[in-house]
């Protein structure tokens, strides 16, 4: 759930008269630019210099948007257009430091030889030490193939590789756990296999990254049944988790019972079913679900949900519908039901837009802009290292949804995903699984 | 090249009169322990309470000492006896960090979703960016099978991981380089190849630890072969630079020429052959060496040296003799010539004790203490990395070696391991070759 959007930031010179910001905010506004921080640099008697931080979706919008800025009456002058994105990746985003001072020979003989041979020891003695000894027990392998990258597909593993190292320093920031990023060389799902259980003795757990369907399901299935530390394909498992806590938000908003409602999915992909088994592991008895693919109407038959031939007959049907099709636009209004839930997750545009599924009657309507799987893999990861989990089961990540659910404001769809409170809880609600 | 001992520091009460830390300095030494630090904790008008850090190789020479300190007359309390070794890998030593800070929505938007987006994107158009916008560039694989982790042999690779982590601190603190270790659930040669290629995208350079002879040679060989990445096998020619640089040195106070010297090799193991192909890449005319194995000595006669039947014939015409069979007193002091230059590199004891070596007649005479792996590995892979070569070769080899002889004190056989000033030459040689 992605927005393929453009980030720059313009450092422009505005005229010190009441209003000018006003007018700069306006004409980027009309052009589809959409305002983030506006960092003031100097104040000046005639003139004050700003950064400012625009989001578009294409370059022509950038063009047309600078265009109307140098049109404005008065002197306007942008000075710089900087690509702050790039410049926040270069030499990338994550390092391999050293937790301990090596600065004498002393240091030197503890943390190398020859103190070391000591430690290796005692792990040869108890195996099980090496959780206490060495930085496994708290090591996570974040693995892809490259094959679904964002919203942006089949791109490689080393064009992935920035979003496994966005994943590796959220890792870092929001838990303390050691993410690695693992880029594989073949998207054969034998190989992939062969290749994490060759190299997982030095992890604790396995992060499936941005792995393609269908054969994102059979190496996950597969890993699961021949490792022993936890697995889970985040974007399957992790999404659902978010999914299911932005439900319980929605319903609660909506005075809806979950459980007693009848859900209805549109879109099937590997995210969709991971919601559909997620729904069910909470309690919901009937999910309905439609997609074009038929391989996607027997996964959901043999996870227990129902299929349908049209969006038109499951929106007639369903209490609560969730949306991920990534299709712009797909759900008509007047297909929308008196009081019915709607989340149209898809990023960047949802499959209905909240304002106009409410205008057609739905008691609460949402977009999927705040449902970001940040608020799940840290804390559920935390949790079950904490514990020393062999496995993540499907309570406990709907622990993890219900702790995300109770970290919401009455209202909201979810929490902050920067709010180090919710993670916590989130590895608390696994841990005590 | 290990010492396999014991480290533990004493917390001791010593009476505040002259004379009494010498008693207890006397019977830690009678009692074979090697004294490192003295750390005073408290001083009081009757009793100094200080932290006595002592090395022993035996748990028996620990009690004989401690009760060697409670027989000395007058009031010596030791309080505790601490094993600081394990204490400080608790945890383990490395961890992967943040480079950036991720406090605000705008920081997420920069380095994770929806910014990253746009860096994928700029590397899928021109994956050689992937050097600029990740960290991949800088970024080096620490692998072993866990065959023949330091002396004590094949123990497992988890066992193994403290010294993994002890090679990523190093690269991290002498290098500024990742380094993320590799633990391999698989010994077969075949295998191994196949899972490192597999993970080889993610990574800019591999270093081969403690993968025992004979596989070493062919695992190496074919990676260096197959990968368009450095490839070293740090227990080959990480410890032959080291010990060129030393034979370098040695040559130097001896007044030797090493290029025109006989040089004799006692023991042809993965070290000894490897510092074999040195000698002659650096330029060493004639090297004989022996060994038990006759497939040892075939490889040496395939790298072009000459292989004799017994270490006594070797002694008798050689000019220089290094020795790296863990055998400690091999050499006898009769076998030893006049104005030979004898490096006993073995540890923790010597195949002879230099000054034995010098009484018999030795011009210079040195053991393998200081000899030690810390002085390459980190400037090598720091060259390589900056000039992006595809290769490590033997003349970038050479250039370490000649590196650190010219950063070692007249005198001296090797530079101090954590002057930084060493890796930055070795660096800048490996990267000017």
């Amino acid at each position: 759930m992605i927005h393929k959007n453009i980030i720059r930031t313009f450092m422009i010179e505005i005229p010190s008269t009441p209003g000018n910001l006003g007018k700069v905010a306006t004409v980027i506004g009309l052009a589809g630019g959409d305002i983030g921080e506006i960092e003031t640099i100097q104040v000046g008697p005639n003139y004050t210099t700003r950064n400012i931080t625009v989001q578009v979706e294409h370059e022509e919008q950038l063009s047309d948007l600078l265009e109307a800025i140098h049109k404005l009456e008065g002197r306007f002058r942008i000075h710089t257009v900087s690509d702050e994105v790039l410049r926040s990746h270069e030499g990338g985003k994550i390092h391999m430091k050293s937790k301990r001072p090596i600065e004498s020979l002393a240091d030197l003989r503890r943390v190398y030889t020859p103190g070391v041979a000591d430690v290796c020891r005692v792990i040869e003695a108890e195996p099980e030490k090496a959780r206490i000894y060495t930085s496994i027990g708290n090591t996570v392998a974040i693995i892809t193939d490259g094959t679904a990258i964002l919203g942006l597909g089949d791109i490689g593993p080393v064009a992935g590789m920035p979003v496994m190292e966005g994943k590796a320093a959220l890792f870092d920031k929001l838990a303390g756990i050691n993410g690695v990023p693992i880029l594989l060389d073949t998207k054969d799902p034998e190989e992939i296999v062969q290749t994490v259980k060759n190299i997982s003795l030095g992890f604790s757990g396995i992060l499936l990254e941005d792995i393609a369907s269908s054969h994102c399901f059979e190496v996950e299935e597969r890993l699961k049944k021949e490792l022993d530390i936890p697995v889970m394909h985040d974007d399957q498992h992790g999404t659902a988790v978010v999914t299911l806590a932005a439900a319980i938000s929605a319903c609660k908003s909506a005075g809806v019972d979950l459980r007693k409602a009848r859900v209805g999915q549109i879109g099937l992909g590997s995210a969709g079913l991971a919601i559909c088994r997620m729904l069910m592991a909470y309690g919901v008895k009937s999910v309905i679900g439609a997609d074009k693919s038929p391989e996607a109407k027997t996964r959901l038959e043999n996870y227990g949900g129902h299929s349908v031939n049209s969006i038109e007959e499951l929106m007639e049907c369903s209490d609560i519908v969730i949306a991920t099709t990534g299709v712009p636009g797909l759900i008509k209004k007047e297909w929308v039901r008196q009081g019915q839930v709607i989340l149209a997750l898809s990023n960047p545009k949802p499959e209905i837009e909240p304002k106009d599924a409410l205008q057609a009657g739905a008691a609460y309507a949402a977009d999927g802009r705040s449902v970001n799987n940040i608020l799940g893999f840290p804390g559920i990861f935390r949790g079950v290292l904490n514990a020393g989990f062999t496995q993540i089961t499907h309570p406990m990540l709907v622990a993890a949804a219900e702790a995300i659910a109770a970290c919401t404001k009455s209202g909201d769809l979810v929490p902050h995903p920067l709010d180090p409170n919710v993670h916590e809880m989130v590895a608390k609600a696994v841990e005590c699984t």
